[in-house]
């Protein structure tokens, strides 16, 4: 008898959720402060673009997760091209603690914030385009339970390339003002946190 | 047909389980020694308050996944807002690590004392207010199972409302002495860990 | 209706495996080289006692994960004092990269090697107690299944108060020879590591 | 009665998956960048041996998992014996982040890019060896179960070696050139990526 070629998405999914937990939690060696004996306070409060991004990215992981925990709700089976870019998938999430420190590091220097502020934009993006990637592919391979319907799924489509069109602006904006490019991935996390249109 | 409002709360824990783990198990990385060769016992020695803001913060985020546990035991359901109010916990209990350091390193520097105290007090308080939150949530929106009464949910709360009133005075007493709000703080996780009241 | 005192044992695996899995894989941070150029050959060979605890440390670990597990097959049931217990086992497993680090970076300073040695045997110790520890409560308190006999927890108990006598072995031999008390350390991995005795 | 020797799975998938997932997690914090001021970009095309090393690395724990999880949808029980090939497996696995930065940071250095790249090939091979065995075991043992084929278990066992071979080869060219010997370890995790022979 042959391997399964197709087989449930248990593992994949409790794999997936250690990748999420561990990276969510990485972000917080991005957090330190240097300050003279007696400056404390000010020093705290000087790393504020340490703490911006920080809830940034711990809201799009989290947001990300939560939408994954979603589609993996109603994709039944998995196969190996769908294993593959999950693991793209991951491999972008995984990077997301690098640019959030480089931007919070760099975000108030004026020479070096728009490269910064670029890098995590076009992280984010590359991570909702490895999203998007393995939702067209699970309609495409009909890996997705039969009671989900076709307008459901078109739906949850053009909700996911919203997301990407918006990480496009802010790829953009972040050229011109880096602060206005991270607030638009921000609002981009709760734009994701609504809960969707209740389709009848 | 439309996607669950509603889902079972089987992965929220896995993924909640994972980040408490890894912020439990990051703490570590506050540890570490710098003594002149032939030192290293006393080096060792003086470190000493790494290893109790090691010890009240393990107990700390070891407590508060067990009251977590306990809890989504008697939750049956999870909805989006419970979800995100979930993260927002999951997103202090990660930071905590951070103020850990921080009052590990400050704490017999008078003049930084009382801030890096108040930091960590701070963080716990939020973090105990978003647990909190995820309760009341849980009450409102009917997520509970059947069997959990009314009684029951009503002795949680005013528990669970105890603990944040200490974090208040932890935050307070931060300002006048520093090892006394962390002792509060542990003293906390203590109370935490004993077995709530019998409810017959 | 009453919460439940004593609950099924799926959440504290999944909470403990998790734990395990990160302190088992920060180990590898201890792990760095520096070496002038054209001298990494040399480099990595002179950082020989970070492989040497490396090996020690993540098979103990692992080692005692494998035990928790068994353990775990047996035990049905957890109480409170059950949890507490296994979470200050934790604590321990959590700490084992900070002594690991420290013998590695001290197994060859004349001055400072038995302090070291002393550290990290002394954490295996008060680890193996800390599981010693749940063992016995757990036979007090009655958790484990009905099918595991008095007999065959009566093995496991003198077999878990060896590991803990070389334990004990290990801490004093470190003031004489740190080196070896290291091996003795990596014995008491290997000796946990061949299958028990058959019980008929 | 006796202890189960032979037994389910799911615990060592369980803490294998969070070992795979905080080691794949651990690979980014390699990644920093040192840069003047206003030359951020610079810097950071600069570190490109850091994100070549990162996707190899990345990929080929990702690949490793997904074989792992493949087969052990194929063995059905566990052993004292496979348990600890899989705990050696899972060292190497934990010990990539290391060579990977090793690699990435000494990729350019010519009188040290070889002792860099034979480490990073050895270590895969190592990890691969581990691998290996866990399979030939799980045959010799009967762990497999009852549907899984004599010829599939072959075929397995061959694309397994072949694997071997490749880490063998990417050895030598090591010693010949690092980024072709990096090239070499790239195409074996695809290789690996690509779906098995269909078996009819």
């Amino acid at each position: 008898m042959d391997a399964p070629r197709e087989s449930t998405t248990d593992r994949v999914e409790s794999f997936s959720d250690g990748v999420f937990a561990v990276a969510i939690t990485l972000l917080v060696l991005n957090l330190s402060v240097h300050a003279a004996a007696g400056q404390l306070g000010n020093g705290l409060l000087h790393e504020w673009p340490h703490y911006a991004t920080y809830v940034v990215s711990f809201l799009t992981v989290g947001i990300i997760w939560m939408n994954h925990h979603s589609q993996f709700e109603r994709v039944e089976r998995t196969d190996r091209t769908m294993m593959l870019l999950n693991l793209v998938l991951l491999m972008f999430v995984t990077l997301i603690p690098f640019p959030t420190g480089l931007l919070a590091s760099h975000l108030r220097t004026p020479s070096d914030q728009e490269v910064a502020a670029a890098v995590y934009a076009g992280t984010l993006l590359a991570m909702g385009f490895a999203f998007f990637a393995t939702y067209i592919w699970a309609m495409r391979a009909g890996l997705f339970a039969e009671w989900v319907s076709q307008r459901h799924m078109s739906y949850y489509r053009r909700r996911n390339a919203t997301g990407l069109l918006v990480y496009v602006a802010a790829l953009g904006v972040a050229f011109v003002n880096a602060p206005a490019s991270l607030a638009l991935c921000g609002l981009t996390a709760i734009y994701y946190a609504l809960p969707g249109k209740r389709l009848a």
